[in-house]
């Protein structure tokens, strides 16, 4: 068993996920928006590359039983219900709703994950949920890849500790997996730095420029921990909650 | 004056070179193998991407003074006079000729250097002459930019490990470069993993993958430091050492 780390899944190609689970990561934001979605009661997220291809599946839905959410360079999308920041997915927002998505990075990173057995999406606001879930699979022998949307192209702080605190978890208390160059850097990034998640996240490129644009609340909310017990599968083009979480 | 690194250079597009100094790194093997020719007396090393590309070029420069070199996979090219292997630039191959060379991620990584002020390529072999060279031009307020070659647009350990050696050198008395998300990791990690080098690039994905083939040397001789004390400088489209290397 082993775990292999992408820090740039959007620029890197499509590494071979045959036979193994794959771990999409988007700390800001769009793997904690997709967390507090399905945790508040969205029934799906539709993940979308492009925006006129999400406008398109939206009207396709019932009008009311969907919301369009998206950003541009962390802007709404002009006509969009929401735009990306976890904090309009509150319950009273998305319940019951499906959720036509459309963001810069983490969208592409979950269209790339062709081939993989089971897509999980992971973000430190649904730690702990998706942590089980990794290692139970890894338990059964599955390798493991993470995908980091990484940031237009580019590595991203925040992702590689986020990446690296799954690795450690995953590796802890009786798993001893193989793992990759890149999974053994983030291990040691989270190690190194992933103390103070809010101050790590605010000094990150990206945290820096959503707290230029006025984004400040969402940096907060997306360096908390286990926030949200849910786990995002991908399945059939979109993301659903595991389980039936709403007999929880 | 800021620090940048990109671990995966040949994925990750073209990031803004304008303005910056460019540090061009493949330990395993180009940039190495560029310093170990260049110091070992070679007038010139063109990089070309394609091997039909390469074999023109060697054709329309007189036959005696130069030699072509490259590798796919690893593996020498057939009917071309060197491999990419540095222990088989010595003097009395290479001494006066040009060397019209093709691999698989470095010369990718050189040609995306488009707009830059100035490229040079570095390794471990030729540190410590590279970074008098990347010290003055910080001193200068130039900003750097560090581009990792990578393994066929992966993160490549040994790589990240000597960017961040770079970091830290620069860093180091009197300078305080603002560091990018990629620089920080790379200082952590040449800190936390780059105490026994040679071990190091034998247990990387790369240079595990040089082992069985057959190279282990070769990952032996980029593992040592300051063998070289060249700094190979990329200009019209060759990289030539700087200075009159011949006059020391």
């Amino acid at each position: 068993m082993r775990i292999d780390v992408h820090f740039n899944a959007s620029a890197t190609g499509h590494p071979d996920l045959h036979d193994r689970v794959v771990l999409v990561v988007d700390v800001l934001r769009a793997s904690t928006t997709i967390a507090a979605a399905l945790a508040n009661g969205a029934r799906a997220v539709v993940p979308l590359e492009g925006v006129d291809e999400a406008i398109a599946r939206a009207k396709s839905l019932e009008r009311s039983e969907v919301l369009l959410a998206g950003e541009r360079k962390m802007k709404p999308i002009r006509g969009f219900d929401l735009g990306n920041s976890p904090r309009e997915f509150s319950a009273d927002v998305v319940n019951g709703k499906t959720i036509v998505m459309t963001t810069t990075n983490g969208t592409a990173a979950l269209s790339g994950t062709a081939g993989a057995l089971e897509v999980v999406v992971g973000a430190f606001a649904n730690y702990s949920a998706v942590l089980a879930w990794l290692r139970a699979a890894a338990r059964a022998g599955k390798s493991i890849t993470v995908l980091c949307a990484g940031s237009s192209g580019r590595f991203a702080l925040e992702d590689a500790i986020c990446a690296g605190r799954f690795v450690r978890g995953v590796a802890r208390r009786g798993l001893d997996p193989e793992l990759g160059d890149a999974a053994k850097i983030a291990a040691i990034v989270d190690r190194r730095m992933g103390g103070d998640l809010p101050a790590v996240l605010r000094n990150s490129e990206h945290g820096v420029a959503l707290i230029q644009a006025g984004l400040g609340e969402d940096v907060t909310y997306c360096a908390a921990i286990d926030t949200h017990a849910v786990v995002p599968v991908y399945r059939d083009r979109q993301v659903v909650p595991l389980g039936d979480r709403r007999e929880r």
